[in-house]
């Protein structure tokens, strides 16, 4: 496939590779090439190890995407991928986002209970498919399930159209997933978004990122 | 030890009979005991099968408690509780009560973000020593963990009383938990709270109450 890749941080530096792995096209899109690779340090690491990945502005990574992911950061990805809901038209767009700002000392989270940022974005791109997945693990579990248990834990998938589920759960599967569990419509992103709060206080209580967690039943 | 166990709703059926079995004197405390054996027939029911039992007013079954349950329905309980808090004065309140107002048929959690039942607790009783616990599983796993995968799943409590944890966490022993995570502090209510949208949207999923969640690390 052809996957854009929103967003330069740490969600990118775990799926770039990943993909790139397992011979899809990635481009990477960011606000301003540019600035990114003179000012992103770790980013400009990333793309001499990986002369394969392009770097373009979002508005030219998204043509010809076949599967967009948005890990740009929370407070601003709604914004960000607004503008390029007609050139999202028909596209699945995979949402790993978090609503934390995290310039917030005590992080709260916003949206929350009676929204998520899985259930704005679909709002934002009412044309596109939306599925939310990933973001209940740091981003390098999330495309290193293995490392975590023998990969016994579950990765969840909220959105509203099957087909969209189905090709984003074989993608996951093929990242080494085991447990794709389909939680129902992008409205259940909220139940995976409200676990983040969960998430930072198990991380300090088994003090490592690298845990996840499994649905026994 | 002497438990007090208030409200007589699924979790008291639940948790009754397991306490006793384990040779706990058990008080169930409620509103207006005549009221309860008069209307409620599934107690009345659970008492007739368990008459070492008694059924007290909220008032009347604290006092010589050593541990106290808080298994009052979420949007009712602290202001139940309230008036007991001279009562309470050093006594471990285990709280597995829920944010939920059932009544909406949209259920949404008040508080969340940045309250928690359980912090509420805390400061309706400041002489005592709140831990929240069980709240991320149905009334029947709470007692009965090895009917989900083999009991290989978490429960989680949060408190800010390291000695009240540490009873609470070898009660949680002796009813079968293996996995017994310390969140932290009562704060960490938020946490498990908030995955109560989690738990809905996860047991629609899977279809049964019946499942468990594991912190794989």
């Amino acid at each position: 496939m052809r996957i854009a890749l929103l967003g330069t941080g740490a969600v990118c530096h775990a799926l770039a590779p990943e993909l790139l792995s397992l011979d899809h096209d990635v481009v990477v899109g960011t606000r301003s090439p540019r600035t990114t690779l003179e000012a992103n340090k770790a980013y400009a690491r990333l793309a001499s190890r990986y002369p394969a990945l392009e770097l373009r502005t979002f508005a030219d990574a998204v043509p010809g995407a076949d599967l967009v992911v948005n890990a740009i950061d929370g407070p601003s990805c709604v914004a960000a991928l607004t503008p390029l809901a007609p050139a999202l038209v028909g596209r699945v767009v995979v949402d790993v986002s978090s609503p934390f700002d995290w310039s917030v000392p005590d992080a709260v989270l916003d949206p929350v209970n009676t929204d998520s940022l899985g259930e704005r974005l679909q709002r934002a791109l009412p044309r596109s498919k939306v599925v939310k997945t990933l973001n209940t693990l740091s981003a390098q579990a999330m495309t290193a399930p293995a490392l975590i248990g023998d990969g016994d834990h579950t990765v969840f998938v909220s959105g509203d159209d099957a087909s969209a589920k189905a090709v984003v759960s074989e993608l996951l599967t093929s990242l080494g997933w085991k447990d794709v569990l389909d939680l129902g419509g992008i409205r259940s992103a909220r139940a995976t978004e409200m676990m983040l709060r969960m998430w930072i206080d198990t991380s300090a209580a088994v003090g490592t990122h690298m845990f996840g967690f499994k649905i026994v039943r």
